[in-house]
């Protein structure tokens, strides 16, 4: 089909009747000028003479930059075009559409200014030295659609060099959003994270952060499965990012499949796109929750998991409760740039993760334990609980 | 007095009256979304599922990413810093507020979108290796303040790896708008550019250009000084650029100082910022030229310059004739942004210079050899040359 798409717009452009493709025409996004240039006195200020000045200044005291120029609300939106969306290694320039995507939902969501650098690279320490080339023009770095585990390699190696925050959203958005959900969930059916069994089908860039988050936020017990099963310290096929996950998860020493882990489990968590057997949710305990995150085919169909679980979620928008990035990411820069953070602590992604539970609080129900995308609360809640969570944690530098 | 302006910033920022500062306070720009991102449909479309449509499309064939991206629209304005205005080498940073400048000039004038690159490396590999990996998310390359010769190396090397438009403005820009002035000034005062020897002070990025330019254009001869006076084969201490532009310019053979070129020439022009005594313009042959286009001192007094010269230009705003790079390269970008040119080639910039001479060809005097910036036929005669040249030389691909 993708085929046909492409040989309908080389031959009739003008019939061409997908909607998407009528939208994308000649990009998302646009840059403009926030001050006057229509005269001579407006461009002696804005240009020569007058930016000389400016120029001066901020070489003379360089955090200047942060006050004078756009650089502390500008995030570059940087991928390599490894792993994009479901589509997988498509390469820098196919990608682009969504990092426009991701760009104008930082904007319209967050009032973050955001540039889409998609990169002709994808050897770890060449994408980390061009970023870090790159820096002295943005404000923070949100790194998107990076093959795991490279994106692990790459996030640190990227915040131990920068001063500015560095964000991989396909792991820590994706974990922030799910822990709102799931602690809207847990109080919804009377429990505590701490009585909670989860298990996490997928060991990728979300898998790991999922789980990672949850330990922080102090989860009963979660085992992650990859594709040979539940990970666990007796495999001698681990990558180091998988053993480092098998140090801390799965207390219960759990090994096998992803279906023995299922069996009793209080949560399943799906960000693997493979399938699960409606007969392996059928074990799931009372009361169960499953995000079956995966898109467009959740690992589990809403419907089925219905009949199981007393809260569903996906990743879709036309289910309830869709565990949706946007969420999380506008507000986490917006609260971070707000007080010129210089990293996105654990701190800030709990803080932005109970303030987004928050926003439901007085309204929860099965089909409600995340506010919708469009909700207008979410973004300021996110905003002023990040910043806040900065200042505590020493990382702010306003 | 620059660090009194620190001073008051840091202290007592909202008394501060310099209003370049009160103008450039949080930037000069942003980035917008220029599709709704309203409700669900309008994400379904921008955002997922639609964008993967696109995405696949585009991985399926690369070429549709100019159509359905604004790549194709959006040159990234890359500098290291090294040579900002002139002052120097200030670093990346500080030199944010001209590039944010550039770029709204830009959009402003050519309706291109622009987005500031600041470098936090001077190698001149390094700086070639890291635009060649982001070029995949831009339409062309935009080089501004790289200190020579470090800028003529880049640019080749970049221009030789890339497929899209790689342009040093500090060259090209004022060599154009240079070329465009002078032919309008021979024809005001009855001669042909081959009838002119002309005489450069600077062998820098704009003056190497502008005698390329020169030539490509027919003047009569060119000679360019350098602070050892004027580069000839003979000399010794040429660096390669400088070697070459003594293969192509003075055919006359002169040696010697600045002031002996000067004696009996046709026209002066100063890309040095530094100082010409009167006593030498004084020789020069009658209705000369002067254009004297260090800023903010030009190296003649355009009052000076008036008591010999036919016709005098600067690059001030307050002095008649301004050589304003904003006269060339947003029509520059736009044109070869509308044939989707794979280059910008020596005909499209004579084209460029003669479009915007023929702008005011029918208002010519001594006080108008060249348009003002604000001059609205400008962009578009200057976009519609560049875009005609560019199908002329065969680099068009639109």
């Amino acid at each position: 089909m993708a085929a046909e798409i492409v040989n309908t717009i080389g031959e009739t452009d003008d019939n061409f009747i997908d909607p998407a493709f009528a939208l994308h025409r000649g990009g998302k996004m646009e840059v403009s000028a926030t001050v006057p240039v229509n005269n001579r006195d407006d461009l002696s200020l804005a240009y020569t003479p007058g930016v000389a000045r400016v120029c001066t200044a901020i070489a003379e005291k360089p955090t200047l930059v942060n006050d004078y120029t756009w650089k502390s609300n500008v995030v570059a939106v940087v991928t390599d075009g490894t792993a994009v969306l479901g589509l997988g290694d498509i390469g820098p320039e196919a990608s682009l559409p969504v990092m426009e995507g991701k760009a104008i939902l930082f904007k319209q969501f967050g009032g973050v200014d955001a540039v889409p650098i998609a990169l002709a690279c994808t050897d770890a320490d060449e994408i980390v030295e061009t970023v870090v080339r790159m820096a002295p023009s943005f404000g923070g770095i949100n790194l998107e659609d990076i093959s795991a585990p490279r994106c692990f390699e790459i996030e640190a190696k990227l915040q131990e060099r920068l001063d500015i925050p560095v964000f991989h959203d396909d792991q820590h958005g994706t974990a922030v959003v799910t822990l709102a959900a799931l602690r809207n969930a847990a109080v919804l059916t009377g429990r505590t994270l701490g009585q909670l069994r989860a298990v996490i089908s997928g060991a990728g860039a979300a898998g790991v952060a999922i789980a990672k988050i949850l330990v922080e936020a102090g989860i009963g017990d979660v085992a992650v499965a990859d594709r040979k099963g539940i990970v666990h310290d007796g495999r001698d096929d681990l990558t180091p990012v998988k053993r480092d996950l098998a140090s801390f998860t799965n207390k219960a020493g759990l090994t096998g499949s992803l279906e023995k882990a299922l069996d009793g489990a209080d949560v399943l968590i799906g960000v693997s796109g493979g399938t699960i057997a409606e007969e392996a949710v059928a074990t799931m305990a009372k009361d169960s929750f499953v995000f079956a995150m995966a898109n467009p085919e959740p690992e589990v169909h809403p419907e089925v998991a219905r009949k199981y679980a007393a809260v569903v979620a996906t990743g879709r928008s036309d289910f309830p409760n869709q565990i949706n990035n946007v969420l999380a990411f506008p507000g986490i820069f917006a609260g971070a740039f707000q007080v010129r953070a210089s990293r996105i602590t654990e701190g800030m992604k709990l803080a932005a993760a109970e303030a987004l539970a928050a926003v439901v609080a007085d309204e929860l129900s099965a089909d409600c334990v995340i506010p919708s995308p469009f909700d207008e609360r979410v973004a300021p809640a996110v905003t002023a609980a990040v910043a806040a969570a900065a200042r505590a944690e020493g990382v702010a530098r306003l």
